[in-house]
């Protein structure tokens, strides 16, 4: 029952108007050739096969779920595999692929648009391509030659899919303490034995091989975390021509049961000394695997955004439909037995969170693409370095900041629909049940804050962050003096210098006590979302005030939008800065065994 | 694999030390007997029927479901009718019914504390007695001696069940809207014909008859909500001696399949021509049904609560058992693989969330028991109408932001448990998708931010508001001066004083534009509910301090969760009052179409 239309005019809007990413490329090597036609014409391409392949298997996959036989084979539900095959037909898995693979080339921003529409139609789908894509990109920046080529081409082909096998059932944020073990043989390869848990696209049909990216133990590896190691191990061994050999022993031992994700095969994998090859260096796994993890994390906005946008659009369409009570200010509709629901403040407040969580979400996520793509292309090494770093303090947030908005948008949609929104058939709870997962796998939000503030933040004592905020400030400076700018200028400035002082007031609190940063930290991140998203909101509202004699209603949308974005979300400022700096005491006071 | 523990101890603690219940009940004539003791024997064994009979069913019925067969019987999740069995040989129904119809006599407070259990154990087989007992105290209210004597000991026995059918395809918030017809017969008599949909317990194998209180139109009806009549409509006509007679055309059509609460059958229900009798007066239905509507208001306040101190309970367990990562400040149990998550401050606050919205829930529910209890007992009738007035200022707050914060504990708990927590067999995500409905059904949180601001609040220039707030004024100043006292009694009187100024705000700028009360009401209504938890927080606080020399460990606690609920959740007012202040501009400002 529910719809979706790719948005395909916001996302033009946040990458030629707002970025102006076409300027970008011009600086890339890589990407001087991209205009803004081309890109286009590839979005409206990715959003057919969005909309009209992925989208309509979305509920069967929530309602079929995927069935493992007794051999141990994943069936996926009815549909998957044909568009699977479509999807790799139409060349989708390479687009931004290196050409030395057979890839297409094209800037992480084209994908992530790709990634943003494939989301909203079907998350649990988009899952088996999503990870390959990780694989791919592990692969391509630790693998031996041997390795790229016995794998990139497959995996870029998407002929073969990849998984990421990291959590064993007593360890997951905890990687340290991980127990599947890798032992040498004689032929330089290794015989895996291990059981890992929550292993997503693990086991299926869609592919005809499936490239394993595991951690594991060596021998001789030291304790903790910096005994991993990262191997390779492929469901069929790999011939030296290429061809697929005998079956490795790494099979699915059970599908989990789970709230959401239906559609995406959740496996046990056993391990049961399967043949793998090493990646990157030994005892060196877990910043072998970071590459992949930190693409995951991306990839996990990108879910929470499509999510949000589906949730939205559809909550919208059911309120300008749904007939029930007046206006608070009279009939507006009198001809109708009642007014539709979007007359309503609070109708109108849950439809509006959700549009700007997507569209601040949307600049959010398309401004971190942007940035990975000069980091990875750009030819000065200062620039790469330093856009790079801003990748990483951004990352985390992102992963956070979007999951938690989304969990919060699909529950406003669902909520606008009223009784019909807890009901299966018109498909909203299952976009609150799918956004339920992205706040925990990848790292859970709690560990993303403390990345950002632990690491990221006060571990250069805030150097990373500074620089970051000379871009707003910067944007303060120039848009400070303009009267029209002003509303969004002074919430934004103050916001911006609240961020400043917090974050030294934490700095020095931590000193005396790390469980300070624990304890800041969730609140913590949630403050700096904001931050960037009130910088976004302010700088589409100024290209919306600039064509505000526009007969397009998009930008007075936009503008509105803004607004209520300045009203109605960025006060959640008030709360998460006071309860940053509550502080530990009265979260660690009371004895363990008093819970 | 959860477990739950009837939390006995902080039930006596909000019941004997925190309001005295007892002393109440010595100046309510039915009630005078009732004694500590008494009421102490009756919620354990209450315990052990939620714990041992209730518990054990909850996850089969989320996982089986109802059925419904081609001749439209409804068969619930295996267990459930042996439970409901013992339910009413162990006379659970009758508890706070009243004697004349075979019931016990018993305060409504008592009952709220089973009911608290029970929906810790089984929120959807809950419903099945739940709904009963609302048709109980309509009929009581509003039935003519006939339906009384016909219905009720029935219903207080419990070999019949209850049903409230009000809302229609087309309508739910808005009951104007409806459609079912009621036909005068020549004996008096009505034929009822139409379509519910959403009728929780609509047909089901517990009981013998189900007793459906059903909104419908009379041929002369005036339009809209003064025209609607409510009617008793049995699935099984009764003859004149009280035995079972003929089939009455009232059937379940299909059964909804929902997001949770699958144990309890959601029913379409077809009436062709069913036989009914009018209850209350023609026209004057929705009247009859408020009575039903508010103890079912009341009623989804103790399922959140239940719901959230369950969620708690398996959360804390599995925070002290599962080792993951050291503590920030260096090891804390070295002999370990890994600290015990509960060594870390955000995994606190997740917890401390929980237990202070349990505590607090707990505390507000029992209070309102408590204010039935005088309501409806009281011999001077102006504290019989006053304490009314207090309840239907409360009854929305109780709804609107208990379910609310157990959507948040049940996704905190969730949370907790990682990667876990998503996974069906450990029965957290059940928690979440059973709570998610609670926030719609009975009227949705922003009908009940509506009334309360609204109606309650605004409807009488604040009148029942101030003498609310009388209540807590004085408690601030006879603990104002008590230095121990300071941390909660500062915060308390800070934000009393602030929901007095936004109450007045408000109050102006609706009497310009209404859509500033539809704008406001749900960040308003959050925050008085605040106001109330600090209040009986700082009450609870008390209490704690004069024991604190106690060895029992149960006080420490009680402070401990007193300040962080000051420390950590109160502060969200800072964000809810900026959010009410904001008003309807940029809510409304975008034309329909934009969006």
């Amino acid at each position: 029952m529910p719809e979706y239309t790719p948005p395909l005019r916001d996302m033009q809007f946040v990458i030629h108007e707002l970025f102006d990413a076409q300027s970008t490329f011009k600086g890339l090597p890589s990407y001087q050739e991209i205009d803004q036609e081309t890109m286009n014409q590839i979005f409206e391409e990715a959003g057919k096969f969005a909309s009209e392949i992925a989208f309509p298997l979305n509920q069967i996959g929530d309602h079929e779920g995927c069935t493992r036989a007794d051999d141990g084979s994943v069936k996926t539900p009815t549909g998957f595999k044909e568009a699977y095959k479509q999807y790799i037909e139409g060349g989708w898995p390479s687009l931004s692929c290196d050409p030395q693979f057979g890839g297409q080339g094209l800037p992480q921003l084209v994908n992530s648009v790709l990634y943003e529409m494939l989301n909203s139609a079907n998350q649990a789908w988009t899952m088996y391509p999503g990870l390959s894509h990780g694989a791919y990109e592990c692969l391509h920046a630790h693998g031996t030659p041997e390795q790229k080529k016995m794998y990139l081409e497959k995996l870029v082909s998407g002929h073969w899919t990849g998984t990421m096998c990291l959590t064993e059932p007593h360890c997951g944020t905890d990687l340290g303490l991980l127990k599947t073990k890798a032992e040498p043989l004689a032929d330089g390869n290794y015989s895996i034995t291990g059981t890992k848990i929550f292993i997503s696209s693990g086991e299926h049909d869609l592919a005809e091989n499936i490239v394993h990216l595991v951690l594991a133990r060596l021998p001789d590896s030291p304790k903790g975390s910096k005994g991993i190691s990262l191997f390779a191990v492929p469901k069929f061994i790999v011939n030296a021509d290429g061809s697929l050999g005998t079956r490795n022993p790494v099979t699915c031992g059970s599908l989990e049961h789970k709230m959401g994700i239906h559609g995406n095969a959740t496996c046990v994998m056993n391990f049961d000394g399967a043949i793998g090859t090493l990646v990157g260096e030994p005892h060196k796994g877990l910043n072998a695997m970071f590459v992949m993890m930190n693409a995951a994390r991306l990839g996990v906005g990108m879910q929470s955004l499509g999510l949000t946008e589906v949730a939205y659009q559809n909550s919208a369409a059911y309120a300008k439909e749904r007939l029930q009570m007046r206006s608070l200010t009279g009939a507006k509709e009198p001809e109708k037995a009642a007014d539709p629901i979007i007359v309503h403040p609070d109708v109108r407040r849950m439809l509006l969170t959700q549009r700007a969580y997507a569209e601040g979400g949307r600049a959010f996520t398309y401004w971190i693409a942007l940035m990975i793509d000069t980091e990875l292309n750009h030819p000065d090494e200062s620039i790469r370095k330093e856009t790079g770093e801003m990748v990483a303090l951004l990352t985390p947030i992102i992963k956070a900041f979007l999951t938690d908005n989304a969990f919060t948008a699909t529950n406003e949609g669902l909520q606008v629909f009223g009784g019909h929104g807890y009901i299966v058939e018109w498909g909203m709870e299952q976009y609150v049940r799918d956004a339920r997962i992205n706040m925990i796998y990848e790292g859970t939000n709690t560990i993303q804050s403390l990345d950002l503030l632990g690491r990221k933040v006060l571990g250069d004592m805030g150097k990373k962050l500074t620089k970051f905020g000379k871009i707003i400030e910067t944007f303060i400076e120039e848009e400070g003096v303009r009267k029209e700018m002003q509303e969004f200028i002074d919430p934004l400035a103050d916001i911006a210098s609240k961020v400043e002082k917090l974050t030294k007031e934490i700095g020095m609190k931590a000193m005396m006590n790390h469980e300070e940063v624990g304890a800041a930290a969730v609140p913590y991140l949630r403050t700096v979302g904001h931050l960037i998203y009130a910088y976004l909101f302010a700088r589409m509202a100024k290209i919306a005030l600039a064509n505000k004699s526009s007969d397009d209603p998009f930008y007075k949308a936009k503008l509105n939008t803004a607004r209520f974005y300045f009203d109605k979300l960025l006060p959640e400022t008030a709360m998460l800065i006071r309860q940053a700096r509550a502080g530990s005491k009265s979260l660690m006071a009371m004895p363990a065994e008093f819970f």
